[in-house]
């Protein structure tokens, strides 16, 4: 969902976009909604046909810039798949979260307060230069901020590297994002993975995933 | 802090309100500021000389409703040292935090995920009515949200018992709070305690403990 959203977006504001994926023909063969009753990949391909389907190694390859919308749980094993010297000097959004689904709804994080996936993604690829973003909202908010109150609500940055750290927040401001937060370096993360634990139960609360904070101050 | 701005706020309010701490005589006889800067308790007290500093057991005995404003790490022995029986069927509003400050700033939670500094106080206390309250913003805030773009921000409860959350609902809108979302029972207080690694980090950030969130939907 995530990376579709992105995918899709990205296209449309006119990138040239590729998704990158373990084994392109069994997506491909998808004919099944996920587990969360999304169409399968090839429903959403045919409709974005400027958008190639390719390894995580090519998808990256060549890429100016990565997103990283995997689950949490495999974010390090696609980075793996996809490369270190594919990824090298290169900087990667980072919108996934550690989430852990082994013990029911809500889930638990696999990693916090002392540390985040996203310090340890960029531990595991000290030259990519990691900015978590965009992990705090639905995806269809992360990409269309202005279908929610014009947009006026707030998402976060962290990350070690302030130009890449720049080129994000011009990135989601592209989207429609009106107040972008710099949180400092990557163990900021921490403080927008950890919030997921909130976000879970507005959620639920709430009844729709379809809301935002803003920071008022 | 936390304790003075709610005694103060409930006492202006016309509540008959009371203060415990361990050692009424030594507390008494502070005359330092804390480790923040604040003035001694005296100096509080000398301005608020309709707040009565008790013993907790004292504080809590006669109380219809009870404000846990201790550090999270002292909160269950605070509460020990009220005494069951003098919680027993009553209200509790939990603002405490499980705020670990041993590694330095900014602190780590010493609960968090798969439990809480809220359900570990209404698991120590059976009978007490654990409200986890407040507990998201800073202490001018929590009682005077109107000083922010006139209270049009949020805030939140969990508890187990329904008619405890009414109450403290309206003891938040007297205060001023326009929108107090109840997030269900006491395990979600495992997102508002959790929410703490974005604050602190927000509030590096804005360089000011003068905001909060408002959800958007």
């Amino acid at each position: 969902m995530v990376g579709q959203a992105l995918a899709g977006r990205l296209a449309e504001l006119g990138h040239e976009v590729g998704v990158g994926t373990r084994d392109v023909a069994a997506t491909m063969a998808r004919t099944e909604p996920d587990g969360m009753g999304n169409p399968p990949y090839p429903t959403w391909a045919a409709a974005h046909p400027d958008v190639r389907l390719t390894t995580f190694a090519e998808a990256t390859a060549g890429a100016e810039l990565i997103v990283n919308a995997t689950s949490g749980e495999v974010s390090i094993a696609a980075l793996t798949a996809a490369g270190a010297q594919n990824l090298a000097g290169k900087v990667l959004v980072d919108i996934s979260n550690p989430l852990d689904h082994s013990g029911g709804f809500p889930p638990t994080l696999f990693v916090k307060d002392s540390d985040s996936l996203g310090e340890q993604i960029q531990a595991a690829f000290p030259d990519l230069r990691v900015v978590k973003a965009l992990n705090t909202l639905a995806a269809a908010l992360m990409v269309n901020p202005g279908q929610l109150a014009d947009g006026q609500h707030s998402v976060f940055v962290a990350g070690n590297d302030t130009d890449s750290k720049k080129t994000v927040i011009a990135l989601l401001e592209s989207f429609g994002h009106t107040d972008v937060i710099d949180l400092g370096d990557i163990t900021s993360a921490r403080g927008t993975e950890m919030y997921l634990a909130l976000w879970l139960r507005l959620m639920g609360s709430l009844n729709t995933p379809f809301f935002n904070v803003k920071v008022i101050r």
